[in-house]
C-alpha cells in the first residue's frame, strides 16, 4: 500500500529515481562495480557531475557566467561560507525564520549585519515587505522558502546589491529567473535529492571579491577551480540529485513543476480555508507551496486526527519540534493524489468530530 | 564475471553491504519509504547512527570518555577543523605525504606548526623514525596510512602531548589501541563506506580546550552536542558505513581484518619481491597493507601489462596522478582471491615479457 510522504526533509523523491539509485548501488553502467566503490575521478562519476551541472543551469535559466558546484555541509555550512567569502564590511539580511536567523548569526563572525526587516514579531508568520535594501552593503541575503513556518517568497525584490538566496526547500519548484541572483545555495535534501550534498550556484565574477585567507574547504574559488572535486565529493548524493533533475527535465521542467505544485497547494489550502477543524498559521498571501502549516481548532483532538492520518498511510505530517502543530510538505516529487488523500482525511475528520 | 576492484578510494565495499544499501534505497525497515526520503530525526535513522557509533567504539576499544560523530567534508575539512578547534599556540606535525602536507598548510592559518620530521626528501617513500615530539605543543598530528605513496604506520609513538591521527585509509584494518589517540578522523570512503561522510572520534575532555569563536559547523563541541545532527547529516553514507561495520563485526572484527589484510599483503609483496618485472617504490619496513605502490622494470611495457590487467577484469590499479606507476589498494572488503588474480597476472607477464 502506498505511503504518502509529507516529510519536511529529507523529503519525498520520485519512485523511478529511487529505483535507479538502488540499481546503481549494485552496478554502475554495466561496469560490474557499484557506484559506491568507484573513483570519483573516473568517467562514470565525472559524467554524473557534468549532467547535474548542465541541468541545474538549464532549469535556472543561467549561462556560463555562473559556476555550479556541489559541496557538503548543507545550508548550515553556507551560512558561514557566504560571509567568510563575501562579507568584507557590512551585509544586509532579511529575517524570515530560524534558518535566516542562523545565517545572520554566522555572518556576525565576519562583519556587520544590517537587518533589513524581520517577521519575528509574529513568529515568522509572514514575509516582510516594503523594506529598503541599503546600497552600501556587500550583498543582500534572503531565504526563499521557510520550511519550519510555511512561508515563501515567489517573487523577489529588485536589489541594488548582489542578491544571495538560500533556496534549500523550494529550488526548482517554480519558474524563477536565475539571473536575478548572484548566489544561490540549497541543501539538496528537500526538493532535489537525498541528504549529503549542497548545491551552490554563483556568478563567476563574485570570485574576484574574496579577500580573506580562508581554510581551503571554505573557499568558493577553490571548489569552482576543482569543479566540485577539490576533495572527494559526495558522489551518491550528487548522483541521486542528477537523477531527480533528469526526472524533472523529462516531465517538463520547472514549468511543469510550477503547475503541479500550484495545483497541489490550491487543493490543500482551499480545504484548509473551508474546513472548520483546522486553522492555517501564516498569512494567506505568503503561504508556501512547499510546506503548509496548520493547527487544530480543537487541539485536544490531535490524537484522533493523528490516528486517522496513520490509518490513511500518511507519513511525516508532524510540525517542526520548535513550532508544533502540523505541516504538510508537498515537494516536487509528490503527486496530487497524496494531497487528495490528506484532504479526504481532513474532510472525514470534520464530519466525525466537527 | 567478477571485477577485481583495486581502486584507491572511493574503494571496494562488501557485496552484501551493497545489496543491503540497494534495498534501503527502495524501502527502509518495511516502512514503504526509501531511506533517502525519510527524516533524519525519525527512529529508523537515529538507530543507524546509534549502531554505527557503538560499533566504532567497540572496534577501536574505546569507552564513554570518547565522543564519536559523523560529519561532512572528508579529511580535507578535518585538516582545518583540527587546528581551528585545538591549535592555540603551536602544534607538531609529521609530514608523510600530500595529505599530511595539506593538513600542515591548513594548520598554518591558525598558529605555528612544528615539523617534527618529513620524508619529503625521498618522495615520501618511508616513514620517518627516531624523531622527538616536543612537549610545548597543543597536539602531535600524524597520518597512519599514506594512500598516494603506499606507506603505513602500524605502530605508533608514545606521545607526551595529545596524539591526533588521520586514519582515512586504514581505519579498522588492523588492531590498534584507540585509547592511545586523543583524536582520530577518517573520510569513510576508503575502508568503511562510500564517499560523503567523515568519522571523527575524540576524547570528550578535549572539548574544554576550544578557545576560538568558530563558525558553528567547524566547532566539534556543537556536533558532539547535536550527536551528529546539529544539521542534516549525510544519512545514506552513514548507513552504508554502519552496514560495513556490521559486516566487519560479524566476520570477527579488526582481529579478523588484520589476519586477512596481512595475508593479502604478504601474498602481494612476496610476488613483488620475487618478480623481476616489477619494482616496489617504498622502503620494505614501511610498506602499507592497504596500498601497494610499484613501477615496472621496463616502463615501455606498461601498455602490455595494462592490457593483461584489463583482460583479467582488474580495475583501479593506476597509480595516483601525482606519482604515476601502479598501486594495488587492498582494503578490508577485498578477498584474497582478487590479490591472487593480480599475482597471477604479474607472474604471467614475467613469463611472457621477462
Amino acid at each position: 500500500m502506498k505511503v504518502h510522504n509529507f516529510s519536511a526533509g529529507p523529503g519525498i523523491l520520485p519512485k523511478e529515481v529511487l529505483q535507479k539509485a538502488a540499481a546503481a548501488c549494485l552496478d554502475v553502467n554495466h561496469s560490474g562495480l557499484s557506484l559506491l566503490e568507484v573513483s570519483h575521478r573516473g568517467k562514470d562519476v565525472i559524467a554524473v557531475f557534468d549532467t547535474a551541472v548542465s541541468l541545474v543551469k538549464k532549469h535556472l535559466g543561467i549561462g556560463d557566467d555562473y559556476a555550479v558546484v556541489f559541496l557538503q555541509g548543507g545550508a548550515s555550512m553556507q551560512f558561514s561560507m557566504v560571509p567568510a567569502n563575501f562579507l568584507n564590511g557590512k551585509a544586509a539580511y532579511l529575517n524570515t525564520g530560524v534558518w535566516a536567523s542562523k545565517a545572520i548569526k554566522e555572518a556576525e563572525l565576519y562583519g556587520v549585519t544590517h537587518l533589513v526587516a524581520s517577521s519575528k514579531d509574529r513568529n515568522f508568520a509572514y514575509i516582510p515587505k516594503g523594506y529598503n535594501i541599503p546600497t552600501d552593503v556587500d550583498y543582500f541575503h534572503i531565504t526563499s522558502n521557510n520550511t519550519i513556518y510555511g512561508t515563501q517568497m515567489r517573487t523577489f525584490p529588485e536589489s541594488p546589491v548582489p542578491l544571495f538566496c538560500d533556496m534549500s526547500s523550494d529550488i526548482f519548484s517554480h519558474r524563477i529567473d536565475g539571473n536575478k541572483f548572484d548566489l544561490i545555495y540549497a541543501g539538496v535534501q528537500k526538493n532535489m535529492g537525498p541528504a549529503g550534498a549542497t548545491l551552490v550556484v554563483l556568478k563567476k565574477e563574485l570570485l574576484q571579491k574574496i579577500k580573506r585567507t580562508l581554510p581551503s574547504m571554505l573557499n568558493y574559488a577553490i571548489h569552482v577551480e576543482g569543479e566540485s572535486m577539490y576533495n572527494t565529493p559526495p558522489v551518491f548524493a550528487v548522483y541521486v540529485s542528477m537523477l531527480t533533475l533528469e526526472w524533472l527535465d523529462t516531465n517538463g521542467g520547472v514549468e511543469w513543476a510550477e503547475k503541479r505544485n500550484k495545483a497541489k497547494a490550491e487543493l490543500f489550502y482551499s480545504e484548509l480555508d473551508r474546513n472548520s477543524q483546522f486553522v492555517g498559521t501564516v498569512d494567506t498571501e505568503d503561504r508556501s507551496w512547499m510546506n503548509a502549516n496548520f493547527v487544530m481548532a480543537a487541539p485536544e483532538k490531535e490524537e484522533i486526527f493523528k490516528g486517522m492520518l496513520k490509518e490513511a498511510n500518511i507519513n511525516g505530517l508532524a510540525g517542526h519540534r520548535s513550532v508544533g502543530g502540523f505541516r504538510a510538505s508537498m515537494y516536487n516529487a509528490m503527486d496530487i493524489d497524496s494531497v487528495q488523500v490528506l484532504v479526504d482525511v481532513m474532510k472525514s475528520f470534520e464530519q466525525k468530530n466537527g
